[in-house]
């Protein structure tokens, strides 16, 4: 089978991911799932994103087996495909995890970031939440896998595609939407919005956040069959 | 009739924006007004920084209706009309609405921008407002029209080129001035001023700022008859 | 009289403001001394860096008079002529005037910035004192001229090249040095203190700074007759 | 003998420490050491770093007597021999000093650096400490050798290359590793960890940081024999 347009989706999108400001050093990756394939592609561990190629990503199967690449899969593999199992058949296709920095803090103070005003609620449909924290039995098991379980498990029955995104608690943020594209697009906003929030609290430290109302007025103009937004 | 040089002016300084790093993604618009002939050009709603042209600019009439253009405008289009309304007849002719991170932080905190210094006295004659909260019919209803309506209330009698901003509560900043440049020097000066204050709230909490004597020789020095700044 | 050096010394300190991060918009000047003609050249008031050329630097005496120029210069001026005035015999040569943005934080919350750390040390011999606040008088008489009166009487028998900076209240830092570089050096300096100051804070509201010993140890070693810093 | 080989590694690397925005100014030196030969090529003291060439490298020997080079070394150069003295039979080669900023408020502040998150936990197995104040006897003695000293003393019985950074009280980090590349790496990565703790604790005053089991698989997944990150 030929996988090379997942290949460059993914590849591009993680060369996106540096010039965004959203990751230092190799902080980063992401991956596309191809639905009708059941395979993604992600990026290989490690590899400085000045180097990366199409052909260098690799390809993994909903299983979890290597079907096509050289290098050795980013260690968060397992994660990306539990969040692939849970959330495809909601239209995601791409994950985006970074370790952007005002995000990180959020997951480091183990708190959710509400929604405190539009920006928020433009792209994220109430608060992003944050996970528990793991158990040592996940942790000193399938680490990564057990991730993806937990981040499944905060979102119970929310739809994962109104609230995009989460805080791994301790750790940091996953993003994901339909292309890869939009899924850098989101782990964007969710630094913005963070970013936006600590400055927030720094002078209302007990801010309630936007009212249920205008949070539906804005996310719906962006988002659904009422959207007014954008060129439609 | 011919827009060109609203157009032009209009798409110049929604390119000069991202430049100026106030807006994330395309959180952002621009709009002019031509006051003889009753339209302004606006930006159209959800394009790309990168591939706007003059001419894709949206001309719209001062009752709302798209007069010349293919695109659909901006959403934030009738925020921007009902300023035009209110504020021209004081010099008013350009709008720019950002999501600029600090201003940002005082419209979510729900807090007023106090005069704290020079810099903010050199732009702003007194502290740049936040509305009140808009309530459940107003989002509901014409939403971008109530915005620009709960604006004009905030400034009641006083005058909108003395401060030339305003600080939209849950949302963000809105900053106007004489031309589209101007206009967009003033947003950037409203995100300095906020930096400052959010820096200088975080060591005196209860800082007082200046007072009247200084804010007065400040703003005076720059602006009206016994302005002896700048080249004259 | 011949004043290119000085011009030229001018007018490329004040280009390289815009490049160090200390100048947003046109909030910046820089004055270069010629002291065995008793003038200075000084940046025009309100011109857009990118133009500046030496031959628009205005030169002006210590009295106060234009000896050549065609433009305005800075209305801050008077504050630089009455800091030459008292500080030139010190062998200070140049001033610079910035509202970088942590430095003048501390401006508006009326607070010096103390000693926390050897950064500080390595440039300032003690804490950089912020003036008292200006009196109506003071604002409503010559104030750019009272502007540098309130520094010189700030300072009293200190001396100026051992802590060659001050923070207007309410307005924002002036720094000096040998050269216009060397000024432009220790305004970038000062903002770097300031900075780190404010982040101390931030974890420390209490901080009590270095102690003497550390102090003259960092400061002698670069300033003055026992300094091993640098090629000697 | 031939020193070329330190002398590139270590110029590569000084040159490397701007880009990283770590070091403002000059404050910032690197060093690297040739095991066998017994000496350490270091910068030469306040020169710019535009200008930095490999010859201008100085080359040190283990008893602090300068082998070749025309300019006179770092300031700092007793600090980094002590360091190469005491951990390089730990696999220590190269030794980085920044005053990064958000390391230094942590140094400032007197206060540790403790691991509250994954990132953290990716590079360092633990807190980076910092380290006592240093007394007037050291300070007016050999006082960047005495540096060193309490660096050391600091360490005890700790694994320099399971924590390859430290605060020195007041001052600012040093970060240190196998290569200079990888010291350049950990100095950053320290700065990062610390602008994420500094983020947190704006929000979580009291975080207590992750627990022992995360750190543990975190470190040990990229670190040691058990790693699993990378190419391997």
């Amino acid at each position: 089978m030929n996988y090379q347009l997942i290949r460059e989706e993914c590849c591009e999108a993680n060369l996106a991911l540096p010039k965004t400001g959203l990751v230092d050093l190799t902080f980063g990756n992401v991956s596309v799932l191809d639905p009708d394939k059941s395979v993604f592609a992600i990026k290989p561990s490690g590899v400085d994103y000045g180097e990366l190629r199409p052909e260098q990503m690799v390809i993994v199967d909903l299983e979890g087996k290597i079907v096509e690449g050289e290098l050795r899969p980013s260690s968060d593999t397992p994660t990306h495909r539990r969040l692939f199992l849970a959330f495809a058949e909601s239209g995601m296709r791409s994950v985006v995890h970074t370790h952007s920095r005002s995000a990180v803090a959020f997951a480091q103070a183990g708190r959710s970031i509400p929604c405190l005003g539009t920006t928020h609620a433009d792209h994220f449909y109430g608060s992003v939440p944050v996970t528990r924290a793991m158990t040592a039995e996940e942790i000193n098991g399938e680490y990564e896998w057990e991730t993806g379980n937990v981040i499944v498990e905060t979102f119970g029955q929310m739809d994962p595609m109104e609230i995009p995104a989460v805080l791994v608690r301790g750790h940091g943020p996953f993003a994901w939407n339909v292309s890869a594209s939009k899924a850098v697009e989101y782990a964007l906003a969710l630094e913005i919005v963070a970013d936006m929030a600590l400055k927030t609290f720094s002078i209302a430290a007990d801010s309630p956040g936007i009212d249920q109302t205008l949070l539906d007025k804005h996310f719906l103009r962006k988002h659904g069959k009422s959207a007014y937004y954008g060129q439609g």
